[in-house]
């Protein structure tokens, strides 16, 4: 791994930490020159930011969160892409410090959205004013920090699909955030859970985020379906594994179910017994975040945000943080994201 | 193989030729009595007929297809079983010969479908009159004898899909029935197919059936397609083989476009690459027309097939017959109806 930037960390932090917020003058970014594996490709750099235009602002980072899709984009894989040199990550909290000259609706202090363009995986940025989202300042900063790709990733899954109250969702992986965010949502919405994990000692903490039935992997749960709901039906599955463990959620779906791929945890292709799809009219779709906020409207996606927000303000939802790391500290904060654990890593100016 | 009832034959056979249709009083029927190879648990069998009782009618084989799906209910393996022992069979015309006291809508010489549920593969039965659909007389003999199974499969994958006139459908086996009768209907629709075949030599013949663009499995379409269908959408696919072929069509589909599987020809499990369904937003789902028919009313199956026969009558759709065999002769139709080949095999009393 390259590290570039470092000798001027001290430096710049100083007036960051204090209120003298005219003196960020540069950002420390975590950055990538081409695609790759992120230990080989990502380093840190500080770069100085522009001169804040009359519809820009400047803001600087209060908590960025690493998820899989930054490394899917910094790999190259993903569906879209940054232009390159980037800077990583595509979710996080900020606070605004300046305002450019034309700018009306935002004022120093505002809590916001870091607008994923910029790549968040920074200290500050200078960003279009139109591209800010605002945060309510009672939103608790760390879910604020999470609330952009998994909270609506389930929400939409979930109120997209035509479901019942009383039916049951299965999901692998559901010690993940978005595992999490829909065991919590399904019950606010009346549905409940039968939830997939690989490690036994994640059984005990998803019931205390309120999961119905929680199975491992190979304990067959596929085949004991019908007692493990006592006969309910299974209308949903979330997937965001692949491999073996997508099949087994298609197994355990009712007639006509649908069965929903939102990530690819194992890269492994998923090897569909098709005659789940001709005689248990299982439907196969997958679902992207990034293409439903391209093809909504901002009020329609404002609309859903005010609703997360009140979830989160309720305590409807909420979610653990595994641990929280120094930007400079990245490296052992990727490295963190991708070992077992429950709760999402943050960085931190 | 086993055989029985051979010495019966040429006895049975000479009433049914003649005019004496009252002395119709047995069936020669291809029946099995266990799950297995057809090759191994087919057997041909001559049993008496019953009474025609009140609200019965007798009636007599004209002529009966072999499908793949037969082949899926001999070896157990198909999502819907006749209780054992049964008789082989789904889909052929027979005509009425005696009618039961209290029906009213049905007489001798009456050209109907031969009921599903008595199996089809046999000379003669006494079945339930609520069972009969008619067929109009002026339909072509072997199009009615092929209408049930394919056609319909065809019609309502493409009349229930999104799909807008000027758009494409992709398909793999496109030289089988569903196959071409899809080449025509598509046509008729305004729509445009691109067909893929396992040998050259189909090309032309599926040209003359109105195909827009035919190619070779291995010739790397699936990479072309913007070129071949010169830039249009390909909106959905027709799979009903597995493996292989039915991701290529995964990939030749446009965003957002689906892909139906209806048959599983390889019986191979198929590797979805996820990310297609994520980041292409590919649907994909089963269409089986037994749950078609059980999930829609009959005023609405007549309406479909007063459709189709139109289609039939007006020359739009037709279909080619490989070869036609005497029931007694099934082992050869049988291994015909594996072999390449365009168009059905037909059964004959």
């Amino acid at each position: 791994m390259r590290w570039t930037g470092f000798s001027l960390n001290f430096l710049w932090r100083t007036p960051a930490r204090s209120d003298r917020l005219c003196l960020v003058d540069t950002t420390l970014a975590i950055t990538y020159h081409e695609h790759g594996k992120p230990a080989d490709v990502l380093r840190l750099e500080e770069r100085p930011l522009p001169e804040v235009g009359p519809q820009e602002v400047k803001i600087k980072l209060l908590k960025a969160v690493i998820n899989p899709s930054d490394f899917g984009m910094v790999l190259g894989s993903y569906g879209k892409l940054a232009e390159l040199p980037a800077v990583g990550g595509r979710e996080g909290v900020a606070e605004v410090i300046e305002v450019g000259s034309e700018v009306t609706h935002l004022r120093a202090g505002d809590r916001i959205r870091f607008p994923e363009n910029a790549g968040v995986w920074q200290t500050a940025a200078v960003v279009p004013a139109k591209d800010v989202w605002k945060v309510p300042a009672d939103v608790d900063l760390d879910l604020a920090a999470m609330a952009w790709v998994n909270p609506p990733t389930a929400w939409r899954i979930l109120r997209d699909a035509n479901i019942h109250e009383g039916s049951w969702i299965v999901q692998n992986a559901a010690n993940s955030a978005v595992g999490l965010f829909t065991i919590q949502m399904a019950k606010y919405l009346g549905l409940r859970t039968l939830n997939v994990v690989r490690r036994e000692e994640l059984i005990e903490p998803l019931k205390g985020y309120g999961a119905d039935v929680v199975v491992t992997e190979d304990s067959g749960y596929e085949k004991q379906v019908k007692a493990l709901t006592d006969g309910g039906e299974v209308t949903l599955a979330f997937n965001s594994v692949g491999g073996e463990s997508a099949i087994r959620l298609v197994k355990a779906l009712s007639r006509g179910g649908t069965h929903i791929t939102f990530g690819a945890m194992t890269f492994e292709a998923v090897r569909w017994p098709t005659r789940y799809l001709i005689f248990n009219d299982i439907c196969l779709k997958g679902f992207w975040l990034d293409r439903w906020y391209r093809d909504n409207s901002p009020e329609r996606i404002q609309v859903m945000f005010d609703n997360l927000f009140n979830l989160m303000r309720t305590g409807v939802i909420s979610a653990p943080v595994s641990a929280t790391y120094k930007i400079q500290d990245f490296a052992q904060a990727l490295e963190a994201s991708t070992s077992p654990k429950l709760g999402k890593v943050l960085l931190e100016p």
